[in-house]
């Protein structure tokens, strides 16, 4: 029998929300431990979208979790929409005084992991959690299997799962792995990285009748762009040539610059979340409480909105033994989830063209585009959500 | 051989569009010869629904049409959306410094027939169009029977048809009675008119697990209200006691208050636009262009504004011979057209309870419904369409 490591929060997960809780819950003094089940160096290469609010840039800065966001980041202050041959920029400065940081999430990944390790966080990678014990008690245990094979039992006042849309906490707070609501989409995202300069300054969602393209950035050197395909599509199946040229019919009126396409992924869409978040002594935060379509790029942000409101709940459960903040915790967040799920939707559902869509369809989603562009309310609603609601 | 009567522009239907447009020629002198199947005391006497954006308000004062509508009228400056058991109101007036008017169709028809006939308008009930011919020609024609049972011919240098959802004009222009884009909705209105003091100062938009409720006033002493049934409900098969049970269920937190139904009807919910709005001297407006579900109050708010673009047109093409606003007609009326579908169609789908709605869909929605009021960009976006785009 092995003998469990005591903490305080025990958290499954070395993502953002789980990298970020450990680094609040440290400043108030709450130690915790981290595992994750990937190496460090995984972690930190795996190259991934990241659009930060710009609550999520202040959050990160103010807790000294990055000082790069702003200075490796950069700063967005509007998007385009492209529809019916035209383009119509959401200027969100101009409309919300607020902005958004194009960085990407493993750029986060590694500012918070330095952070971390700086603290003296005990941070354990290669550790494959298994499940989590006895939620419904006040020591709660995650059951995991360390980098050597060995059995580790990590006991806690809380467990916090941040691992991710296949969470294997989720089945203690919800009772089934996959307890949830969901839907799915009949269309995935074709995701490309290739070595090109910029095609545009600022995003480009574009609506056209062979179907949805975002044209994104990365840095001066790689660009990142995707054009709606069948969830089936097979990435190997296409050149380079037909690459370029299904993103550029769906882009008129821009001439994308091309180059060598080193990497390609087929993004499935879903949007999900959890039946509930938090049993007893357990919670979810992030992709394994809820998963978004990523049109209204709101992924890393609703987890770190999630890991605020727990964050306070935490401490006022184990530092005043006061259980109202824990006890509010899903409502509390399901609040901003089930928005961020909306417009994660209304982007996706606005832009993209279904396979079943009608030609009324097809005209009514041309007149939404146009009634969004045309009115400077519409375009402050749209662009109120994107650059987040406040935390 | 009938004798064709003559005119400059003969226009089928005695609605709001066929008798707007019939005023406006007047005024710039262009003859017109209108005929109607109905009676006039049918027209007169069929009650129907009335909200009147700010900007058809001010068509019908500053045009002579009404001179009414603010003094008999009711000035309506915001809604309530109510939702989760709690209303939300949108202020109209606070928000974008707009209104509406209730005054229901039947008394702007009253208006209209009255401010015709004083004119000396050639005005013809019980004369019931069959076909236009010759569209293609500058000599379009109406085919119709008159009261009496006799063939009756108008010959003009523009026919309009302003004839309803049932057009016999929409043949000549789309080449099929039907031919037009469409959308179904998978439920239906129940409305009731009864004999009661209002329920509410204005108007309510209920979501209710249940499904939708609409409280609505025609006076101070007769109401309307509607609640969401299936389309194949029979309006006799329900006992007064489970219509008004049936009503409160959806608005909880109100407690109606009942009096006796003296009108039941299921109104159908259909989005359609025609796919052609003008073919050579041929052109629609109103309904016989399109249909909208009644969730967002546009119906005749945009065949007035489909009024206004062609009766510029009409001028242009009788008074200086210049055809390019004709010819760019159907596309300056379209590009409302659908920004009011969508509109219609956006109230529609967040207020109503879809049959096949999961629970991903519903609590999608109820986020959809709080993103919105929750939002004074929102609220905005929702009270300038509602209050009517610029005309």
């Amino acid at each position: 029998m092995t003998t469990p490591v005591r903490t305080r929060v025990a958290i499954i997960g070395a993502g953002p929300a789980g990298l970020l809780l450990s680094h609040l819950l440290a400043d108030a003094g709450i130690d915790s431990v981290v595992i994750d089940q990937r190496t460090r160096a995984e972690i930190e290469t795996t190259i991934r979208a990241g659009i930060l609010e710009q609550g999520t840039v202040e959050v990160l800065e103010a807790t000294g979790a990055s000082d790069r966001v702003r200075t490796a980041g950069n700063r967005h202050d509007g998007i385009e929409l492209r529809f019916a041959g035209e383009g119509h920029r959401i200027d969100f400065a101009g409309l919300v005084g607020r902005a958004v940081w194009l960085y990407p999430q493993h750029e986060v990944l590694k500012d918070l992991i330095a952070a971390r390790l700086a603290g003296g966080q005990d941070l354990r990678f290669g550790v494959t959690a298994e499940r989590v014990e006895d939620a419904g008690t006040d020591r709660p245990r995650v059951v995991a299997i360390d980098a050597d094979g060995a059995r580790l039992e990590i006991e806690a006042d809380f467990v916090v799962g941040a691992d991710g849309s296949r969470s294997v906490a989720r089945e203690a707070v919800t009772g089934s792995p996959t307890g949830g609501y969901f839907r799915e989409y009949p269309f995935a995202w074709f995701g490309i990285l290739c070595e090109a300069p910029p095609s545009a300054e600022e995003l480009i969602y574009s609506n056209s009748p062979d179907g949805f393209a975002l044209i994104s950035q990365r840095s001066a050197t790689i660009q990142r762009m995707y054009f709606q395909c069948d969830p089936e599509a097979d990435p190997a199946a296409f050149s380079e040539a037909e690459l370029w040229d299904a993103l550029q019919t769906r882009v008129p009126g821009t001439t994308l610059r091309e180059g060598p396409i080193f990497q390609r992924d087929v993004l499935r869409f879903r949007s999900f979340v959890a039946h509930e978040l938090r049993r007893g002594r357990v919670a979810l935060v992030g992709d394994a409480a809820h998963t978004v379509p990523p049109t209204g790029a709101k992924g890393m942000n609703l987890a770190v909105a999630d890991v605020l409101v727990l964050e306070r709940a935490l401490r006022a459960l184990l530092q005043d033994g006061d259980e109202r903040l824990v006890d509010a915790y899903a409502e509390t967040a399901l609040r901003r989830i089930w928005k961020a799920q909306h417009f994660s939707w209304w982007m996706t559902s606005m832009l993209h063209v279904a396979p079943d869509a009608s030609d009324f369809d097809r005209l009514r989603q041309l007149g939404e585009l146009r009634s969004v562009v045309e009115s400077e309310h519409g375009r402050a609603y749209l662009a109120e959500a994107y650059t987040g609601w406040p935390l």
